[in-house]
């Protein structure tokens, strides 16, 4: 897109024009090819533990309806009647005795979104004088995978193999083995934050990515972390993170201990800080003693909804322990990034980034990134 | 649209697509063909009956003056002056003593339109040398039509017979005469309420059509009018109207009596309900001694104004008799009907709305209004 | 636009159709065909008078900053990072102490646009071997120029010649010296109002040009200028201004006394008001002893933001002396005006405007103004 004479030295590498973050032909197709055409993590599945509680999630440009069965079986559906196309529900999150009503017309769908009664509906018959199928007038399901305590959900009618999810994650581990041994799944939430980010979904990614930036915005971070200084990323070391400072007993804001670490850890994990990024919307961080774990909500070209989990062990939440200082650390270091990512989301229509911007060698690896957008916005 | 193998059985009509309910391009096609082609109610005449009583309403995209001449004669004009485009009234009603004034450089109206003063135009003179032709450069005159006490506007150059409003209205009562025995025209607004509605106006016209939705969402109606838990329209049983039920006294939020029965009704009349779509904004409620009468302003694809009023006789009015149990019970209803079509608008975007959902026999009148608005859509 | 068979009568001009005034298309074009590519007056040089003071300037849809260079040089730039995009500024305007320096990866640039300093950027090299040119990857300047005590900016790669934008202001004078004998740089801001107006920009202009409305809708203007009760406009006669009333002892709300009359002027301007727009942005007002100097910024087809300043000889301003009569009486002119504007706005995209309006022959000249729009639009 930049003029031959206008080609970067090789040191620095262009990124994607300003326009791939402000159009909105861009975002509409990404969010038919990228939101709603990969597995995107939708809730903590320990959230919807009993039976019939049920919680609606935004994936791409639709409602979805997670709820777990009488069977104990996690489903998810398009969140749209059958009938009419009111809105089963409506309220964030809740919990049904039995089945799920349409308050419009009383179409009533179980738990496996089977059309299990309707006004008048007994008498119906098709063409063959049958009556009509229950599940093809069912709730429209949506494919459903539960990994690391989360469920992730596809639109697409072909998902891709979840195994990629798995193997893109642990690429940058290394060791296939590496995320296990943190027990993600038996973890508890211990604190949960929102943030709501006037900026494009690839900016926060980008940022995620590098640590181009730590020493100029983050102390506290480059504080625990002191390598980050060098702005060399914990993801661009394929295994190894970013090592505790000297005096650094624990992942928080002070520096000061935080809990045990957690059960399954080798020791060289321990004192390591490792991150990871899923595409398209998840972030992960480990530490020996808790978990972060980011997903975003792409809402328009220039706005991003950001939900970031703290998550413990089980005996952590359970005793009510203070987790603020470790929440603290993440929780400053998500505010100063979002700022930085609100600061470029205006610059993104300027001429002066027509042809994007350049990546410095330590951001090289955010070229992949782009790659991958691209790709996937042509296929 | 939908593919030969997704074809519902013949029990179930297919509605019209999703994207009808939300589309931009769908929506300019219908203020263009619908809202500024046919005739659509304005205003009760009664509220401009003195000379110089104007009122200012949307229709379709135009803003629509509407002002009593001193001739007694009511008349419409589009609300712009022709000399350099301001807004001759940017209140919503009021009263001039003589003529309308354009406030910005004083070109100044008859009630009839007639350019009658401006500044220097005295000696402004055309190509032959004649004046200024004071009605060319007067406001451009709007068709207006008189019926049921209201002022009916058509924007179109050559509107269609006023006949077939007329025509439309009739038919669903079976018999001509019918509508004329509550002499509409010479009852008085005993209460107006104005609703904004986050829905589709189609949304809003399936839903007065049927009644499969009455027991699920209407409770007091439902009350007053048992025969509606069967879920057959009054509209769709062409004459009959729905019967008030045995221990039911009148058409109130508890059944209590209302008022004297409208002096020109028929025994057959007394102690029912008839309901009738008059396309493409209006809708009205014959009971026996009060008219509910709603219009409907389109104003986006997903957000309608609704402006209904509660007729009475003079008499009722005059003398300050209590309306409210009479108000209430429609005002109810409106707020149900008008909640269940916000909770579907947000599925029109769907997918699972891609290709509309169903209409089963109680509702298959519906897509009658269907095949209108596409057919005036290509038209 | 009109169809021969409306052509209006000599006397009367056709105006822009009225989508000129909503279309966003029209508006895009303009951006970037008028205000991204003639000069725009920008900042009051003074407000920049120290090294390292910057403001930031909406131009078109560019961010541009001004900043005082340590050679005392005012120069432009646009306002993001080489880098990522970030803006440099965000804040409206402020003071550096040396250089510009990007907060989210310390991307560092001299006054005078040159990157000084990155993290790592000294080990960085092109194919050649080189170091990174530092002007390559500095801040991209915009063109400069200052006149009248203001900096003009020009976005184009190509600029015009910043004599035409003198020859169009002197050309309404008649006198190239006319202007130059009121020493407008050397004068200070002693008032500065901000308007946000909910109308095209272009109806501004056209009301700034005329004074048809005069007598309709600003009486205090016709209090102090009693011909303009005519409605013929100051700038309309090439040179001659208007005269103050007999009783009126200066240009202030009530006609009570001014101030000194500038040193420069002669006896000729005195007791005179002369009006110049200087296109796309800027209209002037000069009296005998201040300076009434407007700068608009559209921001889209239905609002622009108009700031005014009110300028006096340094003593005035040093002195603190009242100069709230003469303020008052073009703040109130103003308010008039762009209530005006506002009242014309919304009939832009009725069918009635459609074709436009008609200009009578003391608007004549604006016709001038509507052919270099659409000449600049189909450049």
């Amino acid at each position: 897109m930049s003029s031959p004479t206008m080609q970067p030295p090789p040191a620095l590498i262009a990124t994607l024009p300003g326009n791939h973050y402000v159009s909105d032909a861009v975002f509409a197709a990404e969010q038919e090819r990228i939101f709603e055409s990969t597995w995107i993590c939708a809730v903590r599945s320990s959230e919807l533990a009993a039976p019939g509680k049920f919680k609606k999630v935004q994936v791409g440009r639709e409602s979805v309806l997670l709820v777990r069965g009488r069977d104990g079986l996690l489903r998810a559906f398009l969140n749209v009647c059958r009938h009419r196309g009111a809105q089963l529900c409506t309220e964030p999150e809740g919990q049904v005795r039995r089945n799920l009503r349409c308050p419009y017309h009383s179409w009533t769908y179980a738990l496996d979104g089977k059309l299990v009664a309707a006004p008048n509906i007994g008498s119906l018959t098709d063409e063959t004088g049958a009556g009509i199928d229950r599940y093809r007038y069912g709730l429209i399901p949506v494919a459903l995978t539960e990994w690391l305590g989360y469920a992730w959900v596809c639109l697409s009618d072909t998902p891709p193999p979840f195994d990629d999810v798995v193997a893109e994650t642990t690429r940058t581990l290394g060791d296939p083995d590496t995320i296990n041994r943190y027990g993600i799944g038996g973890l508890d939430v211990g604190h949960r934050e929102v943030y709501d980010v006037a900026a494009n979904w690839k900016l926060i990614v980008e940022n995620f990515m590098e640590c181009y930036h730590c020493s100029s915005i983050h102390p506290e971070l480059v504080g625990v972390l002191p390598e980050f200084a060098k702005g060399v990323a914990a993801q661009a070391n394929t295994g190894r993170g970013a090592e505790f400072g000297p005096g650094v007993a624990g992942f928080t804001v002070d520096g000061a201990a935080g809990f045990d670490r957690l059960p399954g850890i080798t020791d060289e994990q321990d004192r390591r800080y490792y991150a990871i990024t899923v595409k398209p919307t998840v972030f992960i961080n480990l530490v020996p003693d808790h978990i972060i774990f980011h997903r975003m909500y792409p809402m328009s070209p220039s706005r991003t909804i950001v939900e970031c989990d703290w998550l413990y062990t089980a005996d952590v939440v359970a005793a009510g322990r203070d987790v603020s200082h470790s929440v603290e650390l993440f929780h400053r270091v998500n505010q100063q990034d979002f700022a930085a990512c609100e600061r470029t989301q205006p610059a993104m229509s300027s001429r002066a980034y027509r042809n994007g911007g350049v990546l410095v060698p330590v951001e090289h690896h955010i070229a992949e990134f782009h790659q991958w957008v691209v790709s996937r916005l042509g296929a």
